[in-house]
């Protein structure tokens, strides 16, 4: 699962892109652009970057209608898939679109057996169990300013919101931890990734940090107590800030360092190491 | 000490101004527009706005080059005020321009011998030990991306950013703390202040929010092991979000509730309660 948080670069030297890439060992890229109004504009876009990447097999799945998903030739354009990647656009065309159809099984399906998930802008908001759909930005969170819809829930107790330095988000995603600090806040910004593995950890990946907002400590808030339209108030939010060298553990939600695997030593010097020398 | 983070009510209710006078009882305010390159214009809008609130003495500490500050003119406009309050502008100028000259010596006299210092914006900014002087907003904080400068000092251990959700400026404070965490960062939106007493405590007005950033507890950050430019990377920040119901005591560095004073009673309730009918 690789969650990215929109503005990813697909024309330099496209580091998130070439690492989704990598790791489907250039398979096939399944560019799902049901979010967008524009699905042959964003097709084209990721067609060629991907191209570039040396991606023999793009394809578009391009769901207009919710008719669409329940297309026989749409699930075929599945078939042998890598990677499954969720353009940006709205997140609620995404779910209400593809929620509970053939389309949807054959994701899940996919991503069961080895297919590499990606999602951006509201394609990164889409895969968690729950998703923002609305909320102001730059500004302090109001209570009830904030909204929320069951997403495709690849990854549970988890929120994501994406372009999060660039649009000022830290007050919306305090909001929805403060709801229930059962799920951890994860924003991300732009041109940078989470790599998820096995649904237990991440890595950071781009040019930008990731802030986590865990709220598991939390001992005051208003969130309940207080009329819509009131400044949120929470006390004792722990916050991380990750960049491309740290790693997190979702079932502790402890950050780490990446280890630094050592250079390799030029063969003589190894030797010598090795002999005591 | 009254610290407002800019972009404060001037026309309408002006809560905050409001609270200025009314601790002031109405006492001559002296508005230091040393700040700003508009003198004219910013003292014209503060003179109605304090007239507005009943205020019959405002006058202008214009100061435009460091010689002012020796003016013996304008340390007689001193005299007697209630409040000095520092508009918005460059926090540079305020501290450049009335560094250890005898205009700041009457200032911290005054303050000293119970003078309310207001400042909002920059002026917000110079009242501290430290204060911010540039850092990039809407982004996440890149290491070596912020400037300080020692500022007036009128409050120690606490740097103060201004229109903070509102420039989305989480990643600069988070980067002053990370520098040193033994400094609280506070953060304080527009329209929303902290009202400081006796340098132990404040509380919340205004309309926004107020975010305290404790490094105290920071378990690892990149700060010092990273080249400039790289993005900060910091772990186990305590984050308070703070509003109008709130208040921050800064020796222990926790917040707590204002406590609620009940409503008087009618005074025949009050009697029956009093006779325990």
């Amino acid at each position: 699962l690789i969650i990215i948080g929109g503005g990813e670069d697909r024309e330099g030297e496209k580091t998130i892109l070439r690492d989704v890439v990598r790791r489907s060992r250039r398979g096939k890229v399944v560019v799902a652009t049901v979010a967008t109004r524009d699905p042959e504009g964003y097709f084209e876009m990721y067609d060629r970057a991907f191209g570039e990447l040396g991606v023999a097999e793009v394809v578009n799945l391009e769901i207009r209608t919710r008719c669409d998903a329940l297309d026989q030739a749409r699930l075929q354009a599945l078939e042998g898939a890598a990677v499954i990647f969720f353009t940006g656009g709205d997140q609620l065309r995404i779910t209400s679109q593809i929620g509970d159809t053939p389309v949807e099984w054959k994701l899940r399906a996919l991503y069961e057996s080895g297919c590499i998930v990606a999602g951006t802008s509201a394609g990164a908001s889409a895969v968690c169990e729950t998703m923002l759909v609305r909320g102001s930005g730059r500004e302090s969170h109001r209570i009830g300013d904030v909204e929320m819809a069951p997403g495709l829930g690849f990854l549970q107790d988890v929120v994501i919101d994406q372009h999060f330095a660039q649009r000022g988000r830290m007050g919306r995603l305090l909001g929805v931890v403060a709801e229930n600090p059962r799920v951890l806040g994860i924003g991300i910004d732009e041109d940078t990734a989470i790599i998820v593995e096995n649904e237990a950890r991440f890595e950071v990946l781009g040019t930008g940090a990731v802030y986590v907002v865990d709220g598991g400590g939390v001992t005051q808030s208003n969130i309940a107590d207080e009329r819509t339209d009131s400044v949120l108030s929470i006390y004792d939010v722990r916050l991380h800030v990750l960049s491309s060298e740290d790693r997190f553990l979702l079932p502790t939600r402890r950050p780490e360092q990446v280890p630094v695997i050592p250079e390799a030593l030029p063969t003589a010097e190894a030797a010598a190491v090795a002999g005591g020398e």
